[in-house]
């Protein structure tokens, strides 16, 4: 991912970890999110037309590989590039990093790994094409990463 | 609560602990829901109408007193009292109890006493009176609990 | 998964939906370590002293496949089988069916799809080999599934 | 609470949205716990160091007033203030405040105020009396906001 479209700094929230002492692994998938929303509104106004028309992206398949652990009070970043786009889906990339360790740990690490499947559906939650201007700003975002 | 109205009963999940090593303390907001929801449950279909003639119901005060911690994996249980009733307002009241220790714990402790004013919206939002057979209801569960 | 060593039922809570009116995504990650838990649980002590020993057991993987939307109050079962025992990893897979729902919806319809793998761990969180008794207690779960 | 010590940003995640279309009311004490997490940073190493010497503060009463809704997208603010110091316990009050509405809504908006006092305990978990000195950066906080 050498040239991510969006960067996203999170905190671990104290609620986030769990008695292991580190962040609970579901998190990670609200990150990514974040992320992916950081993403989408650099589109700008577009999107949000989209969603008036009745578009909208549900996660139709998530991945996560985890690497090492996050801790309460770690900054972490997290790079999100759209890596497909198809007729009705779209293929998010992240990458987890350590920015900014709250104890010991070395900024850089990487963390962990996601991918996400987005469909798009109708305001009546069915699978649906997405119309062709939208499936444009998309495959720019994709080819400018 | 010599009567109370709804048991619910809670296991403790994993993802619900932090890293003091016991159950994150906004958790307790989301089990009292559950009571809340079952004692309403019990009210059978009229609250489920109620809602399709855009009556909502909003928390707009909770309190929670801690009094002992509930752990990974203890079964606790969740009395739900509903404590008064107002033309806009509804409170419950809870006792969150530990039912099955998962470890050491005595059955019976009391871990957390709290309130929650509920308040009725229409479906712009905004406050609004409940109607008198929805008040009806929620008066003679006052009365029988 | 003819046969499905685990079976939780899990009721949605008001919380784990978001704006869109279904469960939000990540929960599936929670509800998988609720069947993942009880089918532990089903170890009987064996577990709990593996822990005393130091062994734990963290999410080294995760993917799921979303199907259709999960509601507010649907009843769910989580089905789940130990598919995999390596010396380091254990694998688990999961059906996330519609148990009972809450409206609309049919009986038995399948949510979703996931798997996990959980890596043993030292106390101070590094890779380790599972003892051999804990292996065995594993091989003979995925064998009986 | 005209000279806030602490104010915390806080984006309103899509996780943190339920079925109704806001903020669930169970993270606003998420949200509370950033802010005093961001107050009690500002005391610099003195609470690590705290921390280490065995001294937890656990969450012993909560309350929330919510006055209007919080929605995705929104930032908040939430300005933090300790109000009280006790030889076991500190009260920490806040207020969040729609700082950049998402959509319709007004900068400044109050949204909701809340409190939490805090016990200390010593790391079996009893309560236990603050050190002189830690109790005395925290009234130099209570006496500077």
């Amino acid at each position: 991912m050498s040239a991510p479209h969006s960067t996203s700094q999170i905190r671990v929230r104290y609620g986030e970890t769990d008695q292991m002492g580190v962040a609970y692994h579901a998190n990670y998938l609200v990150w990514c999110e974040i992320g992916r929303t950081d993403l989408i509104r650099s589109l700008g106004p577009s999107y949000a037309e989209m969603e008036q028309q009745g578009l909208r992206l549900a996660v139709a398949e998530a991945s996560v590989r985890y690497r090492a652990p996050a801790r309460y009070d770690d900054v972490l970043s997290v790079e999100t590039r759209l890596e497909k786009v198809q007729s009705r889906f779209v293929t998010f990339a992240y990458r987890v990093l350590l920015d900014e360790p709250a104890g010991p740990g070395d900024a850089g690490t990487l963390l962990a790994t996601a991918t996400t499947v987005l469909v798009a559906l109708d305001d009546q939650g069915r699978t649906r094409v997405m119309p062709g201007h939208v499936r444009e700003i998309f495959e720019q975002l994709a080819v400018r990463t």
